[in-house]
């Protein structure tokens, strides 16, 4: 038996039921069943909702090629939320996917104001070195910093904003829209649509993992594409919605936050510390806890656990029922995740030195 | 004694003098005798107004490097309208000058719904082989398609946008101001500034040639210019201002009224019939017209001469004198015009006849 977190169960976002009914996201459970060995991530539901995977899906059983897309802006350090996404595009890449991965270096630089060297180290050591120290193969892989791709890229751009108007930017991002925030949106989109042409490999199954935020953005690419169908051949691309990590402090994780997550490059100790201080589903005293039980749902450290620390169902089952049942208390909990994050980390710490070089090699930085 | 038109005296343009009151063009007569053998357009008034002027007037006489920078939407033919800036960027050439010119095929593509062929041999053939036939060399030059150049160029617009407004480009461009026009402008601003990055040849002194009506964007692209000072050294563009010829019909000239203007790949006869019915300064009757003379500076075909057809400011001088006096007489004129422009139509078809296979060479076609 596997367990099934509740997606709407999150202390952070209450409404993804609304995504459902108003803006026709699909159940990602309804077809879970279909996928050969699908990801931890999406067994465990966590992955909750998608946009058209089915005509993915029915690539990744016929062996058909298919790409995945995703982007990240280097202007922070690298978090298991980011970490979320990159195990997805591991699964993905043994699936035979092509994978697409934008740096928004623009957007870090101007947004963040960090200097250009900056942006560059981030976005290789911090991201792509993690990435590939993550298990993400040099195959099939293709990254690249937005300032510095193909003209045939920003011609996407120069020919998207033609066919958009002032009033969808307002709707979609308020009134106070800027030049700078349509840019971004435009190269967005370009990020998600440029694999489907001839000189990128003419990827017409692209499919984009995102957290439910961004579901307005593949909406209005998917709208895109349908107005570029006859001239570009453009097809809409699928997209799958993922729950995000709850802050270790029972807010949102964010890079801004140091104490709300924990960075893939944190040092042992500094994350230890960090799970032994985050909120859990404990009562207020151990002899409540023992009567009445944990509430492993609204627990940040079981979330790391269901997340990235425990691969194994029953294993998580058993922790999840020791809990309920007020068996497992809080101290031996936190006790057994940080030596098992500490294990990781070493482990992953490692291999990210290891593939430095390579993540260099295999970036196009920008000399200009 | 040379010509010096009266560029308040357009009969489509009466308030030049607003450009200079209001916005602070300066007048390009008070510096015309600094200039060393300054162009015919320039020596006549027709080129009457600048910004920065100085400085490139500077790198001129000192031989230091400069550029100049140009560009153009390959979406129609090309006219005597085009010709005008054409034959200045031939003298900044031999004046050393390092020239750019943009393609803008992007929004030509977009705005006027023409087929990537269409486009690309517009561009080519009717814009860059015309070009090299009306003198410009093939060396200093760089003619780039917008949408195949480099990223260091694209990278520009996205910064641009960061520190622009919507309120900016709604003052400039109006309320219906669209993400299309938005990054047309963008991508223009970038036309005028890349050539001072390194990796373009870091040319610091930048002139455009315009006609009036581009000043808003010359204005808009100098502000930008400054708040980009520090991070990228760029330097504000100079600018020249002339006018605009006026249409045969006495309207605007346009491509689009095919009979307001004489395409440089009209055939003789067409290109004699055009003038034939252009509008002149001539009076009502032939007595009246011997009685009172002619109105030299409202004639177009005078116009051609002055502009176009006769180099030697003596006989342009006669032909003023003796339509003012009564003694040459429009049809006379316009025989006279007929057979300059016979002659020069046909020497200009086959010179550009023999640099097409060049334009292609020089040109970066794009591909995809």
């Amino acid at each position: 038996m596997s367990i099934k977190l509740d997606p709407w169960g999150s202390q952070i976002i209450t409404d993804y039921s609304k995504l459902f009914e108003e803006f026709g996201i699909e159940k990602f459970s309804e077809i879970i069943d279909k996928i050969p060995n699908p990801h931890l991530l999406m067994r465990r539901g966590v992955v909750f909702g998608h946009r058209d995977f089915h005509s993915i899906l029915a690539r990744i059983t016929s062996n058909e090629k298919f790409a995945v897309m995703t982007g990240f802006m280097p202007s922070g350090r690298i978090h298991f939320g980011h970490k979320m996404v990159i195990d997805q595009l591991v699964w993905y890449q043994k699936k035979n996917a092509e994978i697409f991965i934008a740096i928004a270096d623009a957007e870090a630089y101007a947004i963040r104001r960090l200097s250009r060297e900056e942006v560059i180290r981030i976005g290789v050591e911090e991201y792509i070195a993690s990435m590939l120290a993550l298990g993400l193969e040099n195959k099939r892989l293709h990254i690249y910093f937005q300032t510095n791709y193909h003209p045939a890229y920003y011609r996407l751009i120069q020919l998207f904003s033609r066919k958009t108007t002032l009033s969808e930017f307002k709707a979609l991002y308020g009134s106070d829209i800027s030049p700078g925030k349509i840019v971004s949106v435009l190269s967005q989109m370009a990020d998600i649509l440029h694999p489907q042409l001839d000189i990128f490999g003419g990827y017409k199954y692209v499919v984009v993992p995102v957290g439910s935020d961004q579901d307005p953005h593949i909406r209005f690419t998917r709208d895109i594409a349908d107005r570029f169908r006859k001239e570009l051949g453009l097809e809409r691309p699928a997209s799958t919605y993922h729950r995000f990590m709850t802050g270790l402090d029972g807010g949102k994780m964010s890079s801004s936050r140091p104490m709300s997550a924990i960075f893939l490059t944190d040092s042992p100790e500094k994350a230890k510390e960090k799970i032994w201080k985050a909120l859990t589903g404990g009562r207020g005293s151990i002899e409540e806890q023992k009567k009445l039980g944990g509430e492993p749902e609204k627990c940040t450290v079981f979330e790391f656990f269901a997340y990235h620390l425990i691969k194994d169902d029953k294993e998580l089952m058993d922790i999840y029922s020791r809990c309920k049942n007020g068996d497992l208390l809080c101290g031996d909990c936190k006790k057994m995740a940080m030596e098992l994050l500490e294990r990781w980390l070493k482990d992953f710490q490692k291999r990210r030195e290891k593939n430095m070089e390579l993540a260099y090699d295999i970036t196009n930085v920008p000399e200009f």
